[in-house]
């Protein structure tokens, strides 16, 4: 029930769709590029499927599609930006750029962003600084779906932090994790197939663990990476709380549980502490360190040496971070990206709302 | 079968068997308050049951206890220091003093640390930070215990990521968390009681989940984060992996399986990449973003909101990172440090050997 597209295909429509809620040329371009990183790296829940909640968003007036996007405070290695509630997948590179360009003069550089919206895959942000042969990271806060350890409220996002770390005849380490023990895509796709989630992924609104999907709509929580205390959600917990503090209390965005909402239906919350979603992103210049060419020899070697660990049995070999992605990004530009069903009728609608044809 | 011992009483002990090795005055006041630091704040396994294991190491030749510590590279925001194989309870103090002294000037400062020793708690270092009102960061590499997922070999440390935060009136946010499942010293206790480890802490040699709290010592594994690939031991992987390239890759220490181990009687691996354990460490000044105070009582608003956050049936409330910690320290500043019977007695045997009373 898949439909399969090329990429040319969705990306001229996503583009067509950015241009008709007014964005510019050029960040219609960096938008659409970050949103398809998602569906070309097999991450099909922050791609093309969330384009027509960007629309919705935008529609609410809760999307800038013209923002003035601004550097507010600065040093030699750090700055805030201020997104002007623009489309996270235009503030993001924006913000991106200005770590790594703060890296050029001091070594490293360091960016907390508030007054933005959701920004897509983390890992292609961290990324950008790969080509630099710099070190990259980026991490975002998102609206509340998790709860923290011995908690039933949900306060936290899924909290994902991306580190892309440069090498020289290997492809680079690239780790895109959310702080959570499953992605909430996830749980979407387990839903839509009407199966159950493993124990340990979600737990329901008094507290206990839950196998049911779409216990979120009845009040269910996340859990923080580790499931429960006895196997370290409290380390998840930290890790998600460590994300909602760099992108969202340095910068002066609104925190925990009152990081907006994804879906434009659902109302902000009251009494916001800060502006929009906040993100964080590092660029460490290698050489910074140590030679480049000496830095990427000896990943190399780790690299090697992590693929040749002895596998367990029924399996062939140990993954690198970054290794199922990339082998999925040859796989789909190559034939093609598959996009479910209820995913292109929706597409279709905003297609045409908005006068484009897909 | 516990023994009692005052902070003074440990203090003078560790002390004095410090400066018995040839410490100066300097190091041996510094290692011992890092040291203990484990002990006070209930980290039993990293505080004073150690010493007798620096002393052996000493012994065999892999620690210098006069060091010539010093920056080998340096931009503004960065640095790498050569610890002369010194203690790491010394090295990383010093190291941290470099990040923190980068910060003052560029705003942020990272350094990365080779040719160093086991450096105690990750969380002394990163709270080393807070006074300046910044945030600290420490990691480190060490010896090879943890299989990657899909994997029966022993390739990574239980690598530990500290992170301090200051807060306003509210006492700060500590995250000290290994990037395993559990913490080895947690294996221990359960190994010299006799219990087993809940399922999803170790795998036997095959790559099995096992309950026994030895397995390490037949040739099982610890697991990272997630304990299996359904619940996302792929991110306590990743996050273990950039622990090691930061601390060791970025530095030139000995990375991945050859990370050299902590007892002295296991050898060296062989065709070591790197000089010794690696660590990473980072400070970054608050109003490098924005107005210290500002944060400080946003800080203080997040952490009164997560605190309370509605607790699940049965807890009273939720935790802040560094909570149980800091009301360990206030308990055994007042009530005395307990420590087990066979530390006592392994302690008593250095002090004999070293002319040292306890």
């Amino acid at each position: 029930m898949d439909i399969v597209f090329s990429y040319q295909q969705l990306y001229h429509f996503t583009y067509s769709v950015f241009k008709s809620i007014g964005c510019s040329d050029e960040d219609a371009a960096t938008a659409t590029t970050v949103l398809l990183s998602a569906d070309v790296r097999g991450v099909d829940s922050h791609g093309v499927a969330r384009l027509s909640g960007y629309v919705r968003l935008w529609q609410a007036k809760r999307i800038n599609a013209t923002p003035g996007i601004q550097v507010v405070h600065e040093t030699p290695s750090t700055a805030v930006v201020d997104g002007d509630a623009g489309l996270g997948l235009v503030v993001a590179p924006f913000a991106m750029q200005v770590a790594i360009d703060k890296a050029k003069n001091a070594g490293t550089g360091w960016v907390s962003v508030r007054n933005s919206n959701h920004f897509g895959i983390a890992g292609y942000h961290a990324m950008m600084a790969l080509q630099h042969d710099m070190i990259g990271m980026a991490m975002t806060n998102a609206s509340a779906l998790v709860a923290p350890t011995f908690s039933i409220e949900r306060m936290l996002g899924t909290n994902p932090i991306a580190v892309a770390i440069p090498a020289g005849k290997e492809s680079p380490f690239v780790a895109d994790l959310a702080t959570t023990t499953a992605a909430n895509g996830k749980l979407e796709i387990l839903q839509r197939k009407g199966e159950d989630a493993p124990l340990g992924w979600v737990q329901d609104v008094a507290g206990n663990l839950a196998t049911d999907a779409s216990i979120l709509k009845k009040g269910g929580a996340m859990l923080p990476l580790g499931s429960d205390r006895e196997h370290g959600s409290h380390k998840g917990y930290a890790l998600g709380s460590i994300v909602d503090i760099f992108s969202a209390v340095l910068s002066g965005a609104s925190y925990g549980p009152w990081a907006p909402p994804f879906p434009a239906y659902v109302p902000v919350p009251e009494n916001m502490p800060g502006k929009g979603l906040g993100h964080f992103f590092g660029a460490m210049r290698v050489d910074a360190f140590r030679p480049a060419e000496k830095f990427k020899a000896h990943m190399d070697n780790w690299i090697q040496r992590f693929r040749n660990a002895k596998p367990a049995s029924g399996y062939e070999k140990v993954l690198i971070p970054g290794d199922p992605e990339r082998e999925m990004e040859t796989i789909r530009m190559k034939e093609g990206i598959p996009v479910v069903e209820s995913v292109v009728n929706e597409l279709k609608k905003v297609g045409e709302m908005m006068g484009v044809g897909l």
